[in-house]
């Protein structure tokens, strides 16, 4: 474990300076004295691309490999057309980075509210495949703009990409107390990758002989959320699978105020990006108003990742104290930060 | 408006003849004296593909063909494998048959019980695409259970497919008293079918001036469905988005004991066909625990796409009235089958 962080910050638009700073305000506070943090700013974003034309050069992924993580606050405004950040950044760098495991903790934490009625226990982790499925732009259209147009998206798994993300997840079931893996997808319907993904999860599981597993499909995954979430310990699915559910389960354990997420290269070959669920928020933004705990909680993410157990455990512990006390204070975005920082 | 109806009824597997049973007992009170109801039975299903190792012939078809509506019960059984009925019968019926408006209302009863907390309003109604999308069975796989496996799978959207069941949702969303129309699809990823949609949505809109349009990633519309269901009141969609939203819709507003869907054909060049949403439950086939609810619903759905509104009106109140008084009683499935038929 080095005891030096070289951390890329893309603050983003909207909302993402001010979770962002809250966020170093509290890695710092974290950060064991003898460790050296050095960070360097980008500009990406709306702004930028507005000014240049430019969401991503070959000249900043290379810069950008030269950090040990990253740290993102949101990236998106409505004065960009839908998708161009979002496919010319966002997704671009999981890409490009090879962000296969795209790690979603959903933990209903004491005194958090949540549209759920009898405040269940929610305790698991989605491993969202983060390269394949129908992301890869992979598709096109022919007579666009016609009666006659026919749009096309082909969503690519592969076995290679699959069982990398599969063993994963089982890694991940096998260090914990319930030890429960459980595959989300469609396979009654998408046979070809539903048979692949079924497949591969199937013989990965030979390996981990302590790990239960279950399969669902998407579609009673998502009702399973909303009445039987404590059934979920590990869950593994697909890319768009992934991106759908786990929007639900943030919303049943606490809402994407509090939703972190880490874009991971286990590999180490590049780096590993850290990042809230929620967007840029721009309706809000600039205000105060912004919750930085997402941002918070990624960052306990960014550390566990580089191997400071213990420090992300702190942040944990401190964000979920914060939360048991908060109930109907509405504290500034700094003053979130600020208590989270004293804790920690 | 015929005064006879020719109907078609599949009870399917499982709980589907105990529910299909009491959907027809309701069928049978509602209906005017002078209205000849013939029904006709079939028997697809896991028994008959066991027997024949068919799911659908050509000659069932011509068959169904004649009849003005069919009454599905449920398709599944995990003695045959994942798929094989769901794409060999009913996904095969709904292509066939043109299927293309999958309708699916979503409306919380009062005294119903919600896994949502604070008893919401909630009343929309989901036009799920039913043709198109990934549920096409298009795609493959090469170099088969090898470590080179490429499976893909690809959703196919035509203009002419989607300008169809946006049409008709502005036309239903138009006939209602809010007259609002949401849009869910994810097209800041999937650009070319993303595009497609927007794009025909926005056009058909300038159609229907007095319904207010919005648009919703799939993604965050499932956080909406727990936060704020009470903001949708017509909603379009994919297929595949549409089979995700609407089991956590039928989730929050009473469960899949009470969801509904009718597989229309809005030209009535082929028979449409009604079912509810839930599936054949093996767990608790033959012992009368199963709500035929959903399958009642569904039988009031048939009779409004057949001409008789104020009959499918009656046994919407008639349900609404017995949910209204159900508490904790555990009836079985004729006593409510009983129950609803004595109150229409
Ligand atoms: C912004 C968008 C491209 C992204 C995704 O779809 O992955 C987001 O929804 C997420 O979940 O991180
Ligand atoms: C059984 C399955 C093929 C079907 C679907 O995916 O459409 C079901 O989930 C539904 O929603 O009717």
């Amino acid at each position: 474990m080095s005891r030096r962080i070289n951390l890329a910050v893309i603050p983003g638009d909207g909302i993402g300076q001010e979770v962002v700073t809250q966020g170093l305000k509290v890695l710092r506070a974290a950060l064991p004295q003898d460790v050296k943090l050095e960070t360097q700013e980008y500009d990406f974003g709306a702004k930028r691309y507005h000014a240049t034309g430019e969401t991503l050069t070959d000249a900043d992924v290379e810069q950008l490999k030269a950090h040990d993580a990253i740290l993102l606050g949101a990236i998106g405004d409505p004065s960009v057309p839908s998708g161009v950040l979002e496919r010319g950044f966002l997704l671009k760098l999981r890409f490009l980075f090879d962000h296969h495991v795209n790690l979603r903790p959903s933990k209903l934490l004491p005194g958090v509210a949540t549209p759920l009625a009898g405040q269940p226990e929610i305790d698991f982790v989605v491993v969202r495949e983060g390269t394949e499925g129908p992301y890869t732009g992979n598709g096109g259209t022919i007579r666009k703009g016609t009666p006659h147009e026919v749009a096309t998206e082909v969503s690519v798994n592969t076995a290679f990409g699959v069982e990398r993300v599969v063993r994963d997840a089982f890694a991940r079931a096998q260090a914990r107390p319930r030890k429960k893996l459980t595959l989300v997808h469609k396979n009654n319907v998408l046979a070809f990758a539903g048979h692949l993904w079924t497949n591969v999860f199937n013989e990965v599981a030979k390996e981990f002989p302590e790990v239960t597993t279950d399969y669902i499909h998407v579609d009673a995954a998502t009702i399973y959320l909303v009445t039987d979430p404590g059934r979920f310990d590990v869950i593994v699915t697909d890319n768009l699978f992934g991106d759908i559910i786990t929007d639900l389960a943030a919303a049943v354990s606490g809402g994407i105020g509090v939703a972190a997420s880490g874009n991971i290269n286990p590999s180490g070959e590049f780096p590993s990006m850290f990042e809230p669920v929620h967007g840029s928020a721009p309706d809000i933004a600039g205000q105060g108003k912004a919750d930085p705990t997402a941002t918070v909680l990624s960052v306990a993410l960014l550390l566990r990742h580089l191997g400071y157990e213990a420090e992300a455990a702190r942040i944990e512990e401190a964000v979920a104290a914060d939360l048991g006390e908060r109930g109907e204070s509405t504290r500034t975005t700094e003053e979130i930060g600020d208590a989270l920082a004293v804790r920690v």
